[in-house]
C-alpha cells in the first residue's frame, strides 16, 4: 500500500545493480530496496517497469521526485543525461535530465556524469560520491581517490571538480588474475611485504611492469613463489603503475581515499609508503549523501 | 601403411596445437600433419595416443626418433623436460628428456625450454625457433625479438642465449580489446599514424598508459574516436610499454624480428620509429629448422 511518508526517492543505478532509498521529508531513510536489474541488462523502455517492480508498493499517491545517478543516464540507458564538463561544481538536479514515465506518480531526474575533453575522460556515478563527500567537507581542497574497477582521481578546489583521471587498475587485476596465463600462479591470499616491494619497483621504473607480469608465472615455475605472494605482487605492480601515472595528483596535495575495503586499504598503504599526505574515509553512504545534496537543490527551487 | 622413407619425425607440440613433419634421411620434409590436440587438453598418458592418431599410419616398421619441442615438456605435459638455464647454447637432443612409450617404434626426445633465474623467466618452444634462426646465421650477435601472445626478447652472443625477457603484450591486447570495457570502442581496422603516436607517447612516458587506456573509451564517447584508431592506439600503447621496458635489449644492438604477420610488422614500425637498428625475417620454418638442428646432434652421436 502507498507509503505517504515517502517524500522523495534516491536511486543509484549502475551497470549491474539498482539501489533505492525511500526518503521522508527530513531526508531520513525510511526504507531501502535493491535489485539486480542493472542498466547493463535493460532496454530504455524497461527502466520504468524495473523501478516500479522495486518500489511500486511504496510509492505515495502523489507525484514523487526520483533522483537517479549512475549508468541509467548513459547513451544506452534510460535517457541520456549529457555530461557536465569540468571544471564545474558537482551537478545537482538543476542540470538533471527528466526521464519520460507512464506512471504519473514518478518524476524522474537523471543526474549527469562528468566529462573532461582533454585528456578525454568520463565518469557516471562517482561524481555523486564526490558530491556526498563534499557535502560533509565543503571547503575541501585537495584530491579524492575513488578505488574500484575503474579508479577515479579528482582534483577538487574552490568547491569545483577541476580535473580527473580514470585508471583501469581494478579491471586489469581481474582480467590478469582470472583470465590470463597468470591465473595458474595466483591465489586468494595476501602478502604485504610483497605488495610494497612490487609497488615500489613499479613506481621507480614504471616500464618494467611489461616484463614483471610474466615473471609472476616464471617465479612460481622456477622458485615455487607462493600464490599469495604472486597475488600481492600483481596488485602492487598495477597500483604502482597507477600511482606513478597519478603522481601529479598526489604529490604535495592532501589525498582522501574514499573507501573502506581491502582495495582502498591497499591504496592507502601504497600512498603512505611514498610519504604521501593521505587519509581514508568510508565510502559507505557517500552516494546517498550526494543524492541528498543533489535533491536539496530541488527543495531550494520549489 | 608404413612409410619406410621416414627416418625421423619433427614435432612442435604447443598448448593448443600439434604440428608434425615427416623427415627423410636427407632432412627433407616428405609429409606434414597437424592436429588440434594441444598439450592444454591432454593428460600425460594421452600424448602417445594423440601422436599415433596423427602419424601412426606413416610410421616405419622400425624404431624412429621423434624430436619434440614446446609445451609437451611442461610439468603438466607428457614428461617434464627440465629447463636449460641461460647463458647456454640452444639445447639439442643431448639435453632432451626421453618420454616413455608403449609403441616400440617411437623413440621420443622432448627438448628442454630455457630458464633464467633472475629476473625469473622461462620459454618453451621459442628456444627452438631461436635455434632455427641461428642455424642460418650461426655468428649472429645481437637481439632476437619473437612477437606473439607472450613476446620474447633474447640476447644472443658467442652462439649462446645470454639472457631473455618475456612480455605479455599480445595477451594484454587480447584481454583488453575483447573482454574489458574497451571492447565497446575497439574495431578490427588499423590506423598507422595513431599507432605511432600512441607508441611514442608511451615510450616517452610509460606510466601514462594507466590512464591512457581508459581514454580510448572516453575519446569514443566524447569525440567519436573511430574504432580503428582505438585499436591502433591500444596496440601502440602496449607495444610502446614493451619497447620502453625492453630498451636495454634494443639500444645499440642489431635487432632481428622473427615474424611476418601484421604483429611483427607493428614491432618493426615501432622500433624503426625509434631509429633502432632492426630487420625482420620470416618466422615460417624457424621451428622446423630448429628441430633439424637439434636432431643433427643425434646423427652426429650415432
Amino acid at each position: 500500500m502507498p507509503n505517504n511518508a515517502v517524500k522523495w526517492i534516491a536511486a543509484d543505478w549502475g551497470t549491474t545493480h539498482l539501489r533505492v532509498w525511500l526518503m521522508d521529508g527530513a531526508d531520513q531513510v525510511i526504507g531501502h530496496r535493491s535489485s539486480s536489474r542493472g542498466m547493463g541488462g535493460l532496454s530504455p523502455d524497461a527502466f520504468e517497469p524495473a523501478l516500479l517492480e522495486c518500489i511500486g508498493e511504496d510509492l505515495p499517491d502523489k507525484e514523487t521526485p526520483v533522483v537517479v545517478c549512475g549508468m541509467a543516464g548513459a547513451r544506452q540507458g534510460w535517457t541520456e543525461a549529457p555530461y557536465a564538463a569540468v571544471p564545474c561544481k558537482v551537478p545537482g538536479v538543476e542540470r538533471a535530465t527528466r526521464a519520460p514515465t507512464q506512471d504519473t506518480r514518478l518524476k524522474v531526474y537523471i543526474l549527469p556524469g562528468l566529462s573532461q575533453a582533454k585528456p578525454a575522460d568520463v565518469m557516471r556515478g562517482e561524481e555523486t560520491q564526490i558530491g556526498g563527500f563534499l557535502a560533509g567537507e565543503p571547503k575541501f581542497d585537495g584530491v579524492l581517490c575513488l578505488p574500484g574497477t575503474h579508479c577515479k582521481w579528482a582534483h577538487i578546489s574552490a568547491e569545483e571538480v577541476v580535473s580527473f583521471r580514470t585508471y583501469m587498475t581494478g579491471e586489469l587485476f581481474s582480467l590478469l588474475s582470472k583470465q590470463s596465463v597468470l591465473r595458474f600462479s595466483i591465489g586468494d591470499g595476501w602478502d604485504e611485504a610483497a605488495f610494497e616491494e612490487a609497488l615500489t619497483d613499479t613506481l621507480s621504473r614504471p616500464a618494467g611492469i611489461g616484463a614483471d607480469l610474466f615473471s609472476l608465472r616464471a617465479a612460481q615455475l622456477l622458485h615455487d613463489q607462493s600464490p599469495d605472494v604472486a597475488r600481492a605482487r600483481l596488485s602492487g605492480l598495477l597500483i604502482g603503475l597507477e600511482l606513478a601515472a597519478a603522481k601529479p595528483y598526489w604529490i604535495g596535495q592532501e589525498v582522501v581515499i574514499l573507501g573502506d575495503d581491502t582495495l582502498a586499504q591497499a591504496y592507502e598503504l601504497g600512498l603512505k609508503s611514498q610519504s604521501a599526505w593521505c587519509r581514508r574515509v568510508p565510502a559507505e553512504g557517500a552516494t546517498l549523501q550526494g543524492l541528498k545534496a543533489a535533491h536539496a537543490q530541488l527543495k531550494a527551487s520549489s
